[in-house]
Formats: C-alpha cells, structure tokens, sequence
C-alpha cells in the first residue's frame, strides 16, 4: 500500500509538459518503413452466407508449413466451399469444416508429424531475438517516464522461457526450441487424439482468454486480421463443447480463398515486431502512461501486446 | 526439441492403468464439502427485454465494498430499469449504464477514494494464504504424473509479485498489498478520469484476453457466473471504443435486482479455491495429463484457472 501512495505522490509532484503517449498513438505514429506489407498470397478469406467477410493472415516459415500447405490446397481445391461454422464455445473458440466428416479430402494432402509443433531457434532465428533485444534495450533506456519506474518490466511467462514476438508473430521459447502461441485469434487446426494432427480442413480460432495450454498440443497456422467480430459474436452452441445442436444453426461459409484469388482485397500490414516503434508500443502496453491510468502495471502478457495489423495507406 | 522427443518417448514406454482425469472431471469428482453456497443477497440479477438472464456475484470483504454498497443501493432503487448496454468492444468490454449520462442518481452514493483499489494482506488473509499453500503442497506432491515432471509448475505473473487464489476469487499480490485481477466475466466499474473512481451506476464485463493493465487502476466489484453468452455474443459496436451508434442498437435492460428479490433464482456454489479439490484441478489445468495432449505446460496464468461454479445440487 505505502509504495502505492508514493507513486502516486511522485506522480503528482512531477511536471508533465504533455502527456504520455497511449500505445496506439505510439502506433500511429510509427514511420511507414516500421511497417511490413503482409502478401496477398499469405491470406485466407472466409466469406459467409451473411455477406461477412473474414480474413486470416497464414504462418510464414519456419511455423507450421505443412498444415499451411494443406490449407493452400484446401482452398485451391475449393473444399470449404458449402462447410460450415459448426461450434461457438464462450471464452474459447469458434470452429469451422466439413461438419458431417464425410467429405473427401483432396488426395495430395501431406501427413504431418507432431514434432511439427515446435521449431529450433536456428542461428537465423537467434541474430533476429539479439538484434531484437539491442533495439527493446534503447528504447526501454530513453522511455518517457512519467513515474519513478525503477523495476524492469516484467514478460515473465508461466508457460515457457521466454515469451515475446517475432517477425510479427506471438511465439515462446524454451528447451531449445520455439513455437507460436495461443493468443486471441490465432487460427488452429482441429485434430483427432494423438498421434493424429489434423490436415488442416478442421479450423478454429480463440475468441477467449488465450488456451496456452493448446501451446505445443495443436498446430497454428495463422490469425485473424480482420472481422474476427464476424465470429466472436455469433450465438455460443449449446451441445458439448459449444456445438450447434441442430445444423440449422450452422453457419454456411460460401467460400474460403487465397487471398490472390479476391479482387479489390485491400493490402494489409503488420508493424515489424523487430521495430522500434514495435519496442515503444510493448513498453506502454506494460506500463500504461497515457492520463486514464494511475499505476503502470510494471509487465504484460504476451497475448496483452498483440502486434497492430491495419490496412495499408 | 530433444526434451520434447524424450517426453514423447517417455510417456509412450510409461503404463497407464487408468487415463488421468481431465480438470472438469476433477471439478465433478469434488466431495460436496469443497463447494461453498453464494448467498442470493450477493448476486446482481440483470434481465434484457430480450428475455435473457445474466447473474453477477458481488465481491466479497475487504474488496471494493464501498462500490458494492453503492451497488446494493442502485439495485434497491431500480436506478438501472429502463437503461442499456451501450458498448461492446471485440476482445475487450461490454458495458452497461445510462446511455444518457443525465439520470439522477441516489443521493446517498459513497465517493470511493483510489487507495480502495488496493487492501493490506492483513493477518487472516496472511493465514489463508499459508494454509492453502500446505494444501497445494500436498496435492502436487501426491498427484498423478502422466510424464517425468521434474520441473515445478510454473505461476509466475508478470504483472504482480504472485497472481493467485483467495476465498474464491482472482487475487494478486504485491507491494504489500492484494487486489483482484481482470479475468475474463470479471465486472468493473467504469470511471471518468483520475481522481474519479466511478459510483458504480456504469459497469462493464471483460469478454476478451484478460485486460489486466487495468488491475488496480479500477475498481472490480464481481464476475458474471451465468449467462455471460447474452452479453459476449451480441453485436460489436462500430463507434470509438466498440460504443453503438445508434440508440436502437442498445439493449434495453428490464431491470437489475439483488438476487434474494427474484423469485425461483437457483442457488449457486463455487469450488472453494481453498480446498484440496481446487489444488488438484489447477494443477491439471497447468499440466493437462488427459488424453487428449501430449506436452504438458508445465504452469499457468492465474485467468486461465477459472473458478468452477455451478448451480447447486
């Protein structure tokens, strides 16, 4: 309590010649070369029979390219076509795919193995992270600080080593390797029990607190980067696990394409997660200075510093 | 990726007399003596002119009970009848009140100071605490390990000293204080800026990745514990933070009453986060031994060990 009241007092008797930036006034502020322009050919869209519209960005390697490469297939062969939203469940995920499983699945589609799940941090991946950490050191240093802040911020993450971001993805790292993390949006493939792993036609996304637990369990292999609304806010299945009980209920998908195939797509971008900016936008997030707050929060989770994604200009 | 090779390998040499059980099979396992009744006159009974039903349990001592009481004193009232839901923002908030910002409310409201946001872990919680850390000791000691679990679980919380449980609810510790956490369904109190602290007439509940920069920075009062879908299903906003643009997209509350006014309202319980039975389902939730996965996560955050809570028996 004491510390509280004397960050607080400290507060009150520092000038503030203007107020400290919010994360997305750090975002929007970013220098266009902080920006990464995200291919056509890396998006998925979903259109559904209510005309709503919903993209997903696909993983770039080393993540999941297997089950990356099924979907490419999927939807070239356009198999999603007539399939439907079969499952709502609150605070976890909203589902998609054949819902009678009797569909015929396209011949070439590769079998992927579980140890698919996790990727080295290779020496490429390792000059990036220390590259990365150089770039977080300055900015932490020269940080606007509108109250003593004497600790480190805190990324501290229960589920691995180390959590943080990589080329403009949310991955953890540990025992020697690194994977993609379960946070809101993320797209996964659905599978049976092990050892199956899902091709790819079976997918979801997290419209909850982020399931890490699904970390290492479950293939990523993408999020949604616009109209995630479109499925966060369809009424929650009833049945077990949030699956609609009467096929009326489902929700029909008229096509799902390569993000090519769509003309007037607009082109979407990510601030680089290897950005200074990107840097800048983390450190608000976990100490939060714009007026609103009146105790930074000293750390942040990593599904709390999700990358911006918007329109390109 | 060789530890993880080897944990496969080791979990496929290993016997398994029985599967382990799920947590919600640990949740239904539980003896009726680890659940605890919630008492009608601590529940905020939300009814939408849609007809459907939403039920918040109110915090109890020491936290935030002078919202509580001003609560208990605009349900008493009937101030919210005939007000709305005017937000709802993706991955974030639904919120509720006077869309007109001009209705009188009770004179007899507290002001609640800011330091109300944080309570000194006194001698009985101290004593809680210490109990309950012999219990979890125990439980972990004695668990069922599916796989060689060598390392401890992993509950480290980057935005506090120790993210916890107590007397169930979400609690985090630090500076010498407690405080409760923003959880997915936890209810708070919208405010203007600092110093105002908000009187309670405008709420809001988080339907997104816990938002946990706002620990401490407002005030949490309860957490929906039934029909949290009527709230977290309906339309996104298209206004400035997810606010409806026009008045007939906002939801028309019938009424909010204390729960031992309504008639018929079932009774609930939740799982004392005391008891062995919780020390055994967060224990799975942080390493899931089910069927179902193959690499256990080895920790969890402290949101992604909801209370169980159920109607009663």
């Amino acid at each position: 309590m004491k510390t509280l009241l004397m960050l607080a007092a400290a507060a009150a008797a520092t000038p503030a010649p203007k107020a400290a930036l919010a994360p997305s006034e750090i975002v929007a502020a970013a220098p266009k070369g902080d920006w990464v322009a995200i291919a056509a050919s890396d998006l998925l869209v979903m259109d559904l029979a209510s005309g709503k519209r919903v993209v997903i960005q696909l993983m770039p390697p080393p993540f999941s390219q297997g089950w990356v490469g099924n979907i490419r297939k999927l939807a070239a062969a356009k198999w999603w076509d007539g399939t439907s939203i079969n499952r709502v469940q609150d605070n976890y995920v909203v589902q998609w795919g054949d819902a009678t499983e009797k569909k015929a699945l396209p011949a070439d589609l590769l079998t992927v193995l579980q140890n698919q799940y996790v990727f080295p941090a290779d020496q490429r991946i390792m000059r990036i992270l220390s590259d990365k950490q150089r770039i977080v050191t300055r900015v932490v240093a020269t940080r606007p600080a509108r109250i003593n802040e004497t600790r480190p911020i805190r990324m501290s993450d229960p589920y691995s080593a180390v959590g943080g971001h990589l080329i403009g993805w949310p991955i953890a790292t540990g025992d020697g390797g690194i994977w993609p993390v379960h946070c809101y949006g993320m797209v996964g493939v659905g599978r049976d029990m092990p050892p199956d792993t899902g091709t790819g036609a079976e997918l979801y996304t997290v419209i909850g607190h982020a399931p890490r637990h699904l970390d290492r369990n479950i293939a990523l292999v993408g999020r949604v980067i616009s109209g995630i609304e479109n499925l966060s806010s369809l009424p929650r299945g009833t049945g077990p696990l949030g699956f609609y009980e009467k096929p009326e209920q489902r929700v029909t998908i008229m096509s799902i394409r390569i993000g090519s195939e769509i003309k007037d797509l607009p082109r979407f971008e990510y601030l680089s997660t290897e950005s200074a900016s990107f840097a800048a936008y983390a450190d608000a997030r976990a100490n939060r200075r714009d007026p609103f707050f009146i105790v930074p929060a000293g750390g942040a989770d990593i599904c709390n510093i999700p990358v911006p994604v918007r329109v390109a200009k």
